[in-house]
């Protein structure tokens, strides 16, 4: 029998776990739910099941086995409390919330049961990385160095966007503090760069575009995170884990494999993958499957609340060091 | 409204169309049929629609709106000339026969109707080298001058397979062969090379396993196609347009983009992708999306029927080639 | 102490081994022959030594240990025929003579003294060819099965020398012909096509500058040699050996390591090494420290007359096989 | 006429310049200095002129038109002063000496002299890093913003070195400091995090041996250099220039270009070229070739005394960086 799914929230990244949940024949989609009918309508249309404009449409019914949280940031805490109460099963997009002690509310007014939602680091799910992070957790490049990661959008989000994500390090690089955790373990240090270099309005909003952020991990190795908000070649998602015997690294991805040679250039490849609905597709539906795997076997998804909380404590910390231009140690 | 769609033969290569039937929101499996019952039922049950060991029940049913022909090939003449005169859309999976003969007299009794026949080329979909043909086509090379084919399987079929599937140049050249007139356009002349270097019971089994075939397309374009029936690291497909101005080629292609370096090797990538299932699946999904738009507009699938039989030509001629040690020209 | 060398003929290929015997520490140039005073007198000022437009003041000098011989192909018979007798060790650029028939007298009336004759096959001295040719015959690979050789040069040579050069088969697939025996040993059967494809003119005088030419060696693996006069992104020089077990590959090489991605186009890299003076610097140095060591230890060179000989029938198997349309044997 | 060259310190990077001098026509190896009178001897047999054991040799000597120091560090002001004040043309070999304080008073002493003094950053020469600098000053990839370096060496050098060596920052990453302010002009701030992985006995010798560094640059672009003594895979010499238009790398380099490919692996490639003497045999040439350049026309040489000065400053930043924890600034 298929899991019957709610899902609340449609937009964009909303319309991702509708194909994923629709494509999985595990899973259904029994309800979408947003306050736009026509984009509940649409996602209901698509992928099945049916629309509603209240949530209470989703948290009521007991039918529904579990949600995927995909609506604004605001709204993830009171969603995640709402579900998990309501029994049921919860995936919730990154971050958490924005304010950390919101998020440490959230926790205490659980009261453990927190522990039991997962949250929507795809990269962790991406077939490639995977590979490498289970690869160096089994010991296959000796002690693990130096962590590189690489991390550019193709373009900047809408400024309207900027102003309400809680600033670069809480909205994108929290993918990458993620990262670096799911390889380093828990991090104690960091210390973090940053510039307003690709669009002047960004600045004006109060925010970066550019950053360097070095993370320590509690083992001793140095992670690097490059970000970007645009990379004119597309979507640039690279990691190299170099160890003390080996090196493993996962480079760019395209759809095709076409190579082009003339008189002035060889071997042109093809553009990469233009964004994470096609760079992280497999990744996504891996997300899901992890979902539906623990709700069969009762265990705790991974990542969890606590890793959201984490990534949060980093962005936190990054942006103290961005202040104060010193290393910032990272509470335990 | 979806396309119903029967399918006729649930082998491996069935199985292959009836998941592409079931992803795509344009059509659905209405019947499954095969004269082994479980085949039909376990293909049924996963992919939708009703099992039927009687191909009747598919030909007769007026709802369904094609076939897919998927069965064994000596059944693939009569069972197409009963979808055609039935009235159904058609997809025919390579050869159309082992016989040129029987090939013409099918022709001959469907008096035109076979036109509308796709045939089941499934390279010709494939991303990478539809895109390479395309650019090809459109000047961007200049003139095609020679297009080099490297085509290797990872492992040799069973013997029963080898024994009667036509030989090698009929059952696994065939593709090249398509390939090749699908850059080249008509190819004149042919001039084959053979060898059993991979398995002795091939040989003895009157086969080889390893060639290579060179033709000449009809403006003046040199095609070489390089066979094996083994790869040790893989399925092996490569094809190369070199152009007066320019070369385009598609190169292999991996599940991931993982790389390793250690003390002895440097950038070590992952296995390709290792069969045709996964290398050509992009490509089944095409395919099945060009027999829907045709019957939308009505107009002729392509490759057609006769471009099923243009390919055996070339494999009579690469065979009479390779019994003569000359040159054998392309009956037009 | 250098040895003492002699160059006949003070060309583009002449400069090319004046340069490595000057930068060679083990040999020093003493005598630049050429029958044109600029071009003897030039190579001297560059690279040391006398010039000479007289050949008997290499031949006649006793103080030189060795020639190369580098003068128009007409000339090697006679010059190579003077400077075995004179007591020298040769290396004779390739190939020893168009005339099969001129080879096998040249060979009678020097008596067996010919083995000791070194021929400038350049390729089998590159360290990649020769890495990979090493570790095949090492059994790494198992057993050599497919041989795929792409040798195509920048761009056509002048109409003048396309006319003297005895055709594309002796004059430049004569290299991929060596390179074939070099990895499959003897080859016992040829079958050619060719096509004038690159230019009406070299037609016109008689000649093809297209060609795919396959060899079935002794022990029954098949070897294909695909060649073109002209390739617009430069000389490209590709070798696969492919094994039952593995497969090695000598890929185009660059100089330098830059790559390159914008909004179109991703990892462009840069130009390959445009012709053979850049990509076979090294083999040009290499084989003649080849000649220099066999100098050392008395040892018959490789590759040696006979190999210049095989190299030849070969070119001329495929020049018949081409004529008729028909494999043909190569006689033993 | 080729320039007489004095080199002074025949240790192993003096034996590189000593070949490199022996190798370019336009220079003479005329005196090889070193108190070792063995290692002085040496040089001078294979590569020409006198050995030394005393530097006035070649300082007092008239006809010598330039110097190369390649001394231990502590002894290059000392002998960069006195080479300067003997008229001699001067290339030095990083750093100038690890103390700043001396390095100013060397200047203060030369009065001005010494802008005419090359340093050694061999780096600047590279074919493939100096097309790109020139491309990126070109233009061509619009504003650079950001400059990723990874250089890591194969071994760390022995425990005796190091202890003498000034440090990571001073000895090694004093290149990658260079390299920065090569692509970014100068650099206001720096940001450094280091730490003891590699080896037990760097860090109770004082030092670090992993580090990443991040630089900003004036025109505001952030550069990050990471580096580590140890790399199992070889030289790891990597740059890419990230900018608003495009993005230039340059990679690493290999000695051949051979793949293998088998059941477990595709397309491993060969080793890295192995450290820099391999690396940057070509720009240690043109490094040599600059310095003849500027000897002919009578401009000043670059990278030249105020880039080793600045380099020196960055490095002592980095150290006050890494001691405090904080963003230091760069004195103007």
């Amino acid at each position: 029998m298929a899991r019957r799914i709610g899902l609340l929230g449609c937009g964009r990244i909303g319309r991702v776990h509708a194909a994923s949940i629709a494509a999985n024949p595990r899973a259904e989609l029994a309800v979408a739910y947003d306050p736009f009918e026509a984009a509940a309508g649409e996602v209901a249309a698509q992928h099945g099941g049916v629309a509603a404009t209240d949530a209470r449409v989703v948290l009521d019914d007991d039918s529904i086995d579990a949600v995927v949280i995909a609506s604004p940031t605001p709204t993830h805490v009171e969603l995640l409390t709402q579900a998990v109460r309501a029994g049921k099963a919860v995936l919730c997009e990154k971050p958490i919330d924005l304010d950390l002690a919101r998020v440490d509310a959230c926790a205490a007014e659980l009261a453990g049961a927190e522990a039991g939602v997962m949250i929507g680091f795809n990269r962790r799910f991406d077939p490639s990385i995977r590979q490498v992070q289970e690869r160096v957790a089994a010991g296959e490049i000796g002690r693990l160095e130096q962590l590189t990661i690489i991390s550019r959008d193709p373009a900047p989000p809408p400024l309207s966007y900027v102003r309400e994500s809680g600033g670069l390090f809480r909205d994108m690089t929290i993918h990458d503090f993620d990262l670096a955790r799911f390889f380093l373990g828990e991090v104690v240090e960091v210390t973090a760069t940053g510039a307003n270099l690709v669009d002047p309005a960004i600045g004006e909003a109060g925010d970066i575009d550019s950053a360097v952020v070095v993370l320590r991990g509690r083992e001793g190795a140095l992670a690097s995170i490059t970000n970007s908000r645009r990379a004119t070649y597309g979507y640039d998602q690279r990691v190299e884990a170099f160890g003390s015997d080996a090196t493993l690294s996962v480079v760019n991805q395209r759809p095709t494999s076409v190579l082009y040679s003339d008189a002035g250039v060889t071997d042109v490849a093809a553009p990469y993958l233009n964004f994470f609905l096609d760079r992280y597709a497999a990744a996504y539906a891996a997300e899901l499957d992890h979902l539906l795997d623990r709700m069969d076997d009762g265990a705790a998804p991974s990542p969890a609340f606590a890793d959201g909380r984490a990534a949060l404590v980093l962005a936190d910390a990054a942006l103290e060091s961005l202040r104060t231009g010193r290393t910032v140690k990272v509470p335990a």
